[in-house]
């Protein structure tokens, strides 16, 4: 998807919510369990009942995989059964050498046909650029995540005060554009934000945390 | 597996070679390609050739994931076929908030019985944690990687001197012990062993890189 068309989403919609599909048997009511393929049974209800409402879906790889190949087959149905009026996020925060990002990118935009994926940075440059290299595809890469342990090394700072998070956001974004690299900033660190903003004022951000793990809607907004 | 099991097994075959399966059909001869399963029938062959020379067998978990659930199928048939004579590593360098590492750690230890799994530190402890749950699981934690990318964050260097590689091993060795983690250390850095080995003196390394990324063996021993 085109930054342009993600905008357009956005204003008719008048939203800018993601939704997560993270299926977890444990919290799924006994007749959606009894269902052939109960992850993407729970995810069809949960899009039926949200697509007006919302630009993009995102559900995350880890509650798949645990289901092995059954629960592969689950994901691609979901991305299918979204279809092409949302945005797509791949959570799957991987990154790892050149040639095996690649792989991941193959997964994720080629085998399943995902809008972004999310990337972890600690690898450096030649673990996110294979992402970059398809057309109207994004990276979505880790900056300030909203975990607790967030604080152990994304706050670790330089000789000149240069947060660790804040020199991924300086390094990365000369790797892409704003045209095909978003950045994860966790909503439970709202006051970040604005310095975000300052090293990267046009790129797109997805803001996680919001409800169960403290995030303020308001005063991310 | 128990790390006493592994040394046992390290001065039995007398090699700590670990053999990595990333099976691209692109290398692979015609014949194994008309198979009804390449991936698997591929990797068969290298662990029949291999099975006495090493100790280790390490799946990249990205060249299954880019064929989808048949991938995933091979991975797991590829898990069984290897046995337990030697210690797996399931190469997925995942990493995600606590409930979903959890998941992850599902995949790679339930759903697949692997040994271990490799896993990226930016997120921090809560990220790490939940792998470490599990009797005779390992995780194998990035610290120095292999390739050129490592020179953009993980150099990253504090007031005091310390590299963020450093602090990753100072800080995160606290969250488990030498029975349950291991670390990566990338074969091209053979000049750091010695530093890395004053802060994680009795810690199992993955040391990647000899060969094709231009690691030596002999500088790394």
């Amino acid at each position: 998807m085109k930054k342009a068309d993600l905008v357009q989403l956005i204003h008719e919609r008048k939203s800018f919510l993601c939704v997560g599909l993270d299926p977890n048997p444990e919290k799924m009511p006994q007749h959606i369990l009894e269902m052939d393929d109960p992850l993407f049974e729970f995810n069809k209800r949960i899009i039926d009942a949200t697509r007006d409402f919302c630009v993009a879906y995102k559900p995350n790889t880890a509650f798949y995989e645990s289901h092995g190949a059954k629960g592969w087959e689950a994901l691609k149905k979901t991305r299918n059964y979204i279809g092409s009026s949302h945005f797509t996020i791949a959570d799957a925060k991987r990154g790892d050498i050149g040639n095996t990002s690649g792989m991941y990118a193959k997964a994720f935009f080629e085998d399943s046909d995902f809008d972004s994926v999310t990337v972890a940075p600690y690898m450096g440059s030649d673990s996110v650029k294979p992402f970059l290299g398809y057309d109207e595809k994004w990276v979505i890469l880790l900056a300030l995540t909203s975990n607790q342990g967030a604080d152990d090394f994304q706050f670790f700072s330089s000789e000149e005060g240069e947060k660790l998070f804040e020199r991924v956001l300086r390094v990365s974004q000369l790797w892409g554009n704003d045209q095909n690299m978003m950045y994860v900033v966790g909503a439970t660190r709202p006051e970040k934000l604005k310095e975000i903003r300052k090293i990267i004022p046009n790129h797109f951000l997805l803001v996680p945390g919001v409800g169960a793990q403290g995030g303020s809607l308001e005063e991310v907004c």
